[in-house]
């Protein structure tokens, strides 16, 4: 009961999460040179916003399958795991913020540092989290059976760390590193079902 | 269980869409002509957008209406049926963008076409998720028989497909489309609960 | 089940209903006058926007109150039913706006009209929804022995109506009719409550 | 099943609030001088904005934590625990605007004592809940064991009271108060949970 009520905590925060950051697609207002900024061109000015909230949808959306997957393993809940949850969600919470200002600046070095620097924070409370689980169930862990080596769980954070000072000699670099890292968990992740349906 | 899960989360992101898109409904700031806009000619000038929210908040309410019988015929939920999910809660998630450009426009033409552009796209994404589910499901799908030859679900893209180049001859035109599609869909679906009915 | 998603999806849409009110409580950024509002004054000036944020709180409070007790008699949920129901989360969420008008414009007469109109049909909306849940229910109907003559829920819908045209005579009264109805419905609506423990 | 809606509207509210929080930390607009504010000046200059949205991110999950504690340990919910909790959301909800407003104005005292009172007040909304949840559980109450002396619950409020006229002789002195209690609450409330493991 009590894990219940912190995965729907979880969804609620993460739902508001992956929605507020639309609120940063906005036709700019009318100015005296475009008093109805209602055609293509406008559309075309919004092209970087869009295209920044479409990776960091799909981030937003990995973390939710994964934490799915990760308290699907898990059955009591401590003090130490609600914490590492809220951190975690601490910094999703910046996603939007960090969405908004690579979007608004076109790929510029400092937001696409920065917004490397929020998704490496994430892996790490994220890693904190697994770990409190993982000491709680044991040394029969099933989560830690389903992980495994975890190896995209340890290139994520090296991918993010490389990605932000390599962003100050080319952002399309640092850019091109989040794609890499989002396509490769778009693979779901079926390792804890595999782990489960083998107990069974 | 996981099921649920998807289903609290997905009711969460439809929440805050439908609720959001009211934020764009607001009375301008006060300017040097008119120092408090509290009068009915203010809000007279609101009307297109408050019509535009009206149209959206009904979609919005048919998508989750049938969001919700799709997955009450539903008991396993897949990686797959999961990214679907997300697509589908992605295209809903820019409702209020396109609502808000086609209320302050006044039914111009490209915002017209955006808006449904937006619209075709969410349908075919609920098309994939049905497929997903039926797919799951295999030979005896409960959702395949119910949604049976599905003519709702295909009429409507064609008339979305059909609103967008109808844009630039009449916006009028595309918008009564989408009144139309509304008002076919407002009628809610009972074939799944026929169907289940008939099975017990 | 189906009810169980229902109330899930309006606790969600009226827990962000009542939690947005609150963005419209903002300090005015700096002016040349005032590069810094950060006095007692400035707080002053906010005064009228929340107090009518506390109102429209005890009023979405009360929705989400009476809201709960209505659906605890409830077992099945219908098309009809659940159509009722977004009609009403319809105009429950234009309160944000109707509150933040009214606040900045410090009681002008059409703000406080527009105000008591959505309070009314809300109302309208909230008795349409009853009265589709005693004609599922049937005879037998839990929830119309509950509700029995409703005089709070006839009484309520002529405060606003008389309101409405007040607004324009003074203002004053109108609020206080909004301020009356409220504290009517704040003593908790037990009836539903006494109806099921006499039945057991 | 009475009890789980009000924790679900509860942790739907809460989530809402830790999140739209985050929305007031934006880089601020182009101007003439700073056409493009994408540097590491920029996000320097949101420094005060960030740290009181960490603060304030810690507060309300502390809140969480506590009341999820809190309701672990109630059974029955009547109308008047119903209230209390609206009113302690009504106090919470209330932080985002504290919270902008002390980060935009870099701890002046006013901002600082408004943030003091609003913790003030949500201290004795949390208390009157407490107390309600108490009464309806009478003597044999498993909270009044849990809490015991709860000496914690009396510190904090005394910190807030004595930070508000503080506020105005030095702000530092009210924040580091605002921080002690944060660290004092951080360590999580186990007391709930060794009585229940004892009453087992």
């Amino acid at each position: 009961m009590e894990k219940n009520r912190l995965e729907a905590f979880s969804d609620g925060v993460i739902a508001i999460i992956i929605t507020i950051m639309v609120l940063e697609l906005r036709v700019p207002p009318p100015t005296d040179s475009s008093p109805h900024p209602a055609g293509l061109a406008d559309l075309k000015a919004l092209l970087p916003v869009f295209l920044s909230y479409v990776l960091s949808f799909i981030y937003v959306g990995i973390y939710w399958n994964n934490h799915h997957h990760m308290f699907h393993s898990t059955k009591h809940v401590t003090g130490g795991i609600l914490w590492a949850n809220l951190h975690l969600l601490f910094w999703l919470s910046l996603f939007p913020f960090t969405t908004a200002w690579v979007g608004e600046n076109h790929l510029a070095p400092t937001p696409t540092a920065v917004y490397g620097l929020v998704l490496l924070m994430a892996a790490i409370a994220y890693y904190i989290l697994q770990r409190a689980i993982i000491a709680q169930q044991g040394r029969d862990s099933l989560l830690a059976a389903a992980i495994g080596r975890d190896w995209k769980g340890k290139i994520s954070p090296l991918c993010y760390l490389a990605a932000i000072p390599l962003a100050f000699v080319s952002p399309w670099i640092s850019n091109g590193l989040f794609i890499f890292v989002a396509l490769m968990w778009l693979v779901p992740d079926r390792r804890i079902e595999r782990v489960l349906a083998n107990r069974k």
